[in-house]
This record gives structure tokens, C-alpha cells and sequence, in this order.
């Protein structure tokens, strides 16, 4: 099915349907994304302010055959919000959508619209003595529609889940332009296919998310954090056994930080206070967050002894106040835009069975290249067994200059992932980056499953071209 | 697409498919259901030892276009397990495929095949010191195949998820008879739709899950029960806040028991040992897990002591010892073969938002009839919002009497539910016998949505006919 050019004749006819919707030609920084891997072309920018908008923008774009891609807070790292190729598409930005619009403390239960950030989803839930556990780097600027198009992960998933787990309901519209009114605040429902749990995920190719129905939990009691060194990531992974044996869902986050990541920090971001020194090659951010009656210095301080009695850990820091505490997370939280500033030439949003873990972090290297040849910094959630692993230059050199081996590294991992049983994207999707990655990796039959999917319920495919699948 | 019968030319063509095959005519308890409102007419059975032959078995099925109807351990409670109309089905029984494949202890994974009866997984986790936290008062005979496909809950779903959440990867045959290989150990995988999350829950209409990889919890160090007597179901519910506040997911069942369930208890299964006299109008049975260094009957004194001050519980016991557990859990599971015993005349399987659920328990008796028309046996999964509402004949009457009431009380029963933003089915699944109260409740769009995917994966309904959508 041949799609057109958003151009002013349908910029006329959404007019024509809704003089009062914000349309303007496409230009500027919602071209973009993060790391500068695709440009849009032009095209429209809507910025409908309720569904109902939204609903007629679908229907219009389906009548003229135009692409619609959804656009969130823009922070995406896979090119599912940047459409690079003719025709030039419709974005549909959601940001005007952000209203806040119902808060059940004693449901746990948050009601909100696709184009509230995440930081103000988890003030909203935190003014009601609630926690909205969902926790990202990008919490300023991402937006709730994008985090569950994307099935977004961060740093509570171990505890909390992903945004799939997260959410009760939505509101979506549908690539016919009708709306869903699925907005449950039910913990149960079995009444037929779980039609949020496959739009969630699904980047926008079958629908757009309007409005979901979060959970919310309960703000624990105590928090407390820890970077602690350990000798390898076989260790790692033990102190997160014995850490569960004794906290159970008390250990809300257990991040791997290799030295690579400091060393970044250290020349991108002198002024972030590094607590260790020197760095050590393998540490893990530890965070609790325990009910009422718990201490959790006094909890980290046993597990640290506990564990430096079987010899995982040698050395660490358990944060002594707030201040503390956000300053361990800081250095966790601003690797991505060390990494940024260095410029990696290929990044990797890899999972692994956890059984797994260890055994490609030993293995990867010597299938990317010789020793020395590249930077690796490998950090990531490893309570989930999400590993960020990213290949750098080495010092001296920059990313253009590699840009004729990306494809051969990526491979390289991605190959290793697939023999361990892994994933090629364990928490950012599929976008535009990943569509021959997905075919060459996926399964087939679950493939034409997708395939079929999406021809059944986008039979004009206008949903998101291009993305996760061709 | 018209179907044809399972007849002997199909039994022919099957066996020079698979000549060691067990294929046997449909007879005897295969074609019941535990309440009796189904009745199967013949057909074929078809007990597959692995996933081959369950392939082999759906491609000969797609050719012939003949309807197939996959069984687990016969629990359910909607038909989606007896095909009673023509033409007759072939029943592909799982039972035979009953293979704990893999337990790995360190990533808290299992996997096993889909005729793995349910309390045999939770052996198989225990032997492996690990949690397999769905538990159902049918574990001893439902299998895993059933439960993913109904999506089961039970009484740890509070804590744990229902099956969905408990499920990392399927391997499944599709309606064209291939085999989908996705048993993920992966926490995090975001390549593409959610096809695990679409078969599970889809009551064997979108294909047949043959093994699934499921996760399992640490065995929580200490574990506690108590029964306690509140004033009200709002008492209830402001206990089990206070109970999350204080012990946050230690809290692991939180379960709601009406007067009516004890007395169905004394009068059918009078040795079972009541330890409240006389039976209160409401109680809880809570349950807690807690981590090693937490004494879970100090922090239930401690519960009650918080919330009899509130005015919340007036009496209740608490378990001294594992014997004591299992006597007030078995007062809780052996609720619905009392209700068996009675005979219900509607039986209702619902779930409201936390906040609706007093309303509904006071609204619902009005709706259904005069005062003292009917008995009302009003348990369940107060946690979840999930109870089960059962409507009886008074003392003296038998349900038989009441067949012409049975669809104005369910509809009495329902219509207040809906009208409350509750579900018609919160954990035991649509089958036959909700079709078409989906149909009347059912979000239009969701419907159509769940429709073209039907069409899309299963092009000439030959999987499990007639069940979930018409």
C-alpha cells in the first residue's frame, strides 16, 4: 500500500476537520533524535490536546493515506519517532496531552495522558504519598506515551517491573481512528486478548496510546544505597542471589558499573564526585528500599559483611544521607551522557539469561576485536540481566572514523547475544535501528505472527512506517 | 469457513500423519466440565507426547479444517474446555506432555510443558529451594497449558502477578501448525509485539502453548496466617492498606470470607475444624512471607494490635504453627467445593477497582431480588479487587428450581459491575459460557480489534471454535 506526502493538501483537509488543532510544518529539534543516527524530511507536527483529536488526525491520515508517527518526549535511542525516508509523515506529538488526570491512593492507581513527563508522573504519585516506580535517566524529558510505546525498562525493574508490568489500561486510538476505552483500574481482568500488553511495546505501529491507568506502590518506608566493589561479574551476580535470600523484593535496583564508566565520567564530567579511588574495575550500585521497622544502612552494612565473608565484595560506600544517596545515583545516572560525549561507535541494549551474563562479558570482547582496539563500557541493570554494552574508539580517536566497522561490531555482539540465548534489545525496542537486526535474530514464525498482526489491525500501514517491521 | 466433524477419515489421515500417535473416539469424563453445564458430543482425543506431534496434529487439522479443542487438566470453569455443539472437535490433551524441562535456581527460572499439573511445578520449584507462587485450590489436577491460557490467578496474585506475570517465554504451535520458539529466560526482551502476552490469556483460540518458561521467587523465610474478624468489607479494605503500609509486599494473600462461606463449610464438610465461633459476618485471611530476620506472627500481633485500635478487626487467630496454617487455608480452599455441594444457581467471577468494591457488595443483593430470595456467598481475592459471587437457592430449594432466573441474576449481577468499571471475568476467562456477555459488555472497539487478530493468526477458526468470540 503506497502511502503519501503529509503535504498541505492534507495539512488542508485536517483543517478542514479540526480548525482548531495546532498543525504546522515539521522543522527543527522533532527532526532529531538523541544521537543523530536519523533526520526526518519535513513533513506536519499536530498537537492535539485531547483524544478526540487524536482520534480524527488517525482518521484523516487513514483516508489519505498518510504515515502518522507518534512522538513523545523525543528521547527515543532507536529512531522509532524520526520517519527519515519519503513520504514525508504526519508527527503526532502528544505533548499538549499531559494532564494528570486522576490520582487513587488507595487503588494505587494513576490515571494520566500520554504527554505527561515522567518526572511529573512520579511528583503527582509522591504528592499522594505513592511511588510510580518506573525510573529512567531520561525522566525529565520522557513522556509517558513513548515509555509505554516502548515498553520502557530503567533502573526499578527488578523490583517493579517494566511499563508493561506497570500499567492496568489505556486509551488508545486505533489505526481506523475509532478510540479504545480500555482506561481499567482492574488488577484482574480476563475477558479475551490482552490487547494492552500488545500496544504496549509495540511503538506506535498499531495505534497510538492516549492515556493509561498506572499502579502505583507504596512509598517504602526506608531507602538505601550502596556502591560496592566486587571481584568480577560472577560475584556481582552472587551478592544479587544473597542480597534477594535476605531482602526478597527489598532490593528495589543492583546496577553493574564497570571501570570504563568512571574513566568516562572522570573526563566528561570531572565535577561529579567519584567515591572510590581508584576506580575499580567492577562495582554494583545496590538501592533498598525496605517497609517501616527496617534499617536500611544497618541491612546494607550486614549484607556487606555477609558478602565480604564469601569474598564477592573487597570494598564500597553505603550512603550516610539523601544527599548521599543522589550522589551515587548521579554517577550511575549521567553514564549515558558521558557516553554521549565521547561518542561510542556502536551501542548495545543487550539481555541475557542471567545465567549468561557473566560468560559474555568474557567472551565479547575478543569477538569485536583484537585487545586495545576498542573502549567497552559495559554497565546496565544486571538484576535484569540488561547490559548497556557499548564499544568506544580508543583514545585518541573518533566515532566517523569507524563508521565502515559499526556494522561488522554490531554483528559481533549480537551474534554472541543470539548464541547465549539473548536479546538484541532488551529495554529501547526496535525502532528503525533494529528492523534488519530483528529479522536477522527473530524468530520466523513469531515474525509473520507480528506481520499478520499489523496487517490485520494497520491494513493501510500508516501507523509508524518503517518501524519494527518493514 | 464451515468445519468439519473429527471424524474417522480424519482419525485415518492423523494416524498416517503420526503412527504411534494416541488417538482415541471423545468419551467419558473429557467431555464434562466440573459444573456440568457442558457436555461434549463425541469427536476424537489426541494425547501428543511433544511438541512435534502437537504440530503435526494442527497442520493435519488445518488441511481437513477440522476444529481443535486443547485440554489441560479440565478445571475450567467457562466450557473453554468442552465443545458441545457440532461439528465435533478433536480434543488435543496435553496431559502426556508433563516434562519439567530445565530448573535453573540462580535465575529464579523453570521451564516445563504444558500438561505439568500445578502442584507438581511447585515440587519441582521447592525441590530447587525457589517459590513457584501461583497456587489454586484446583493445583492438583489443573495444568500449566490451562492455566497460561486462562491466564489463572489465584490467591498470591497480590504479591506475585497472575500467570502472565509469572511467564518470561512460551513455546506454542500456531494455527498453521508451526512452532513458535520463544522460551525466553529473558526478564527483558523488547523486540516486537507481545505474542506471549497475546496467547496467554486467549483460552487456546490463537494456538496451542505446548512448554513456557516460568519465574520463580525466593522462598520467603518466614512464612504466617491469620483469620481476622473485620466489621465491614471497608474494614477490610483499610486493613489490607495498613497491612501494605507496614509489611509492603510481604503481604502475599489477603483473601475476603463471608458469613455464608462458613456456613456452606459447616453444613458440607462438617470435620473441617472452624476456629472462629460464632462465624463472623466478615473476615480476611491474611498471609504473610517475610524476609530471614522478620517473625511473621510478631508482625501479624503487630497488625492486629495497629488495627483493632484503628477499629478495623474485633477478634481473629493466628497461626502458631505450619498445621495451623494449612487448617485456616484449607477453610479457604475447600469454599468452592462447598459451593459445589450447594449448587450454585449463577456464579460470578468479578473484579472492581479497590474503591468500588464496598459499593458493590452493598448494592448487589438489591439488584438481584427480594431480601431472603436467594443466599449469597460473597469470597475471594479482596487484594486484587476479585471476588467471587455466588448466588444460592434459600434453605430448602435446589438450583434446578431456579434455571429460568439463572441469565436475570447474572445480568443483574453483571450490569452493576460494568456500571462500576468492573470486569465480568476476572480470573477464570470468557470460554463458552461468557461469549456473550462479552459481546454485551465488551469495549466495540476492543472486540473488533480482538476479531482481526482471531482472523489474522487463525484464518479458518480451527482453534478452540466457539470459544472467547463467536
Amino acid at each position: 500500500m503506497t502511502l503519501r506526502d503529509a503535504d498541505r493538501d492534507f495539512a488542508d483537509a485536517l483543517r478542514a476537520r479540526l480548525p482548531r488543532l495546532d498543525l504546522r510544518p515539521a522543522e527543527g529539534a522533532i527532526l532529531e533524535e538523541p544521537r543523530g543516527r536519523f533526520h526526518g524530511r519535513g513533513g506536519l507536527v499536530a498537537r492535539p490536546r485531547e483524544s478526540g483529536e487524536v482520534a480524527a488526525i488517525i482518521a484523516a491520515a487513514a483516508q489519505a493515506r498518510v504515515g502518522v508517527v507518534p512522538y513523545g518526549g523525543g528521547t527515543g535511542l532507536v529512531g522509532g519517532q524520526v520517519k527519515p525516508d519519503a513520504p514525508a509523515p504526519l508527527i503526532l506529538s502528544l505533548e499538549r496531552m499531559n494532564r494528570i488526570r486522576r490520582v487513587c491512593p488507595l487503588e494505587n492507581v494513576l490515571i494520566a495522558e500520554a504527554g505527561v513527563i515522567l518526572d511529573d508522573l512520579r511528583a503527582a504519585a509522591a504528592a499522594a504519598q505513592r511511588l510510580f516506580p518506573l525510573s529512567l535517566a531520561s525522566g525529565g524529558s520522557a513522556r509517558l506515551g513513548g515509555i509505554l510505546s516502548t515498553n520502557a525498562g530503567g533502573v526499578n525493574v527488578l523490583r517493579y517491573g517494566n511499563a508493561r508490568d506497570l500499567c492496568l489500561g489505556l486509551e488508545a486510538v486505533l489505526p481506523d481512528g475509532r478510540v479504545w476505552n480500555g482506561l481499567s483500574r482492574l488488577r484482574k481482568d480476563n475477558t479475551g486478548y490482552d490487547l494492552r500488553g500488545l500496544l504496549i511495546g509495540a511503538e506506535g505501529t498499531l495505534g497510538v496510546i492516549t492515556a493509561a491507568t498506572l499502579k502505583l506502590a507504596p512509598i517504602p518506608s526506608g531507602q538505601g544505597t550502596a556502591l560496592l566493589v566486587v571481584a568480577s561479574p560472577e560475584a556481582a551476580l552472587d551478592l544479587l542471589g544473597l542480597a534477594r535470600e535476605r531482602l526478597g523484593e527489598g532490593v528495589s535496583a543492583f546496577e553493574l558499573i564497570h571501570r570504563q564508566s568512571l574513566a568516562f565520567l572522570a573526563e566528561t564530567l570531572p565535577d561529579l564526585r567519584q567515591p572510590i579511588a581508584p576506580p575499580p574495575e567492577w562495582s554494583v550500585l545496590v538501592d533498598l528500599g525496605l517497609a517501616a521497622g527496617h534499617d536500611p544502612q544497618l541491612a546494607l552494612e550486614d549484607l556487606f559483611a555477609a558478602a565480604q565473608a564469601r569474598g564477592l565484595v573487597s570494598d564500597g560506600v553505603i550512603a550516610r544521607s539523601e544527599a548521599q544517596r543522589a550522589g551515587l545515583w548521579a554517577l550511575r545516572e549521567a553514564i549515558p551522557e558521558a557516553n554521549r560525549r565521547i561518542g561510542s561507535i556502536s551501542s548495545h541494549d543487550i539481555s541475557l539469561p542471567l545465567g549468561a551474563v557473566a560468560g559474555f562479558i568474557a567472551a565479547a570482547p575478543a569477538r569485536i576485536g583484537r585487545p586495545g582496539a576498542y573502549r567497552i563500557n559495559c554497565f546496565g541493570h544486571l538484576g535484569d540481566g540488561n547490559l548497556h554494552y557499548n564499544v568506544f574508539p580508543p583514545p585518541g580517536h573518533v566515532r566517523a572514523e569507524y563508521d565502515s566497522r559499526r556494522e561488522e561490531i554490531m554483528h559481533a555482539v549480537h551474534d554472541l547475544v543470539h548464541e547465549m540465548g539473548g536479546s538484541i534489545s532488551a529495554e529501547h525496542g526496535i525502532g528503525r535501528l533494529k528492523v534488519r537486526e530483528l529479522e536477522r535474530y527473530g524468530d520466523p514464525v513469531r515474525l509473520d505472527a507480528m506481520r499478520a498482526i499489523k496487517a490485520a489491525l494497520d491494513p493501510m500501514g500508516i501507523m509508524n512506517p518503517g518501524a519494527v517491521l518493514r
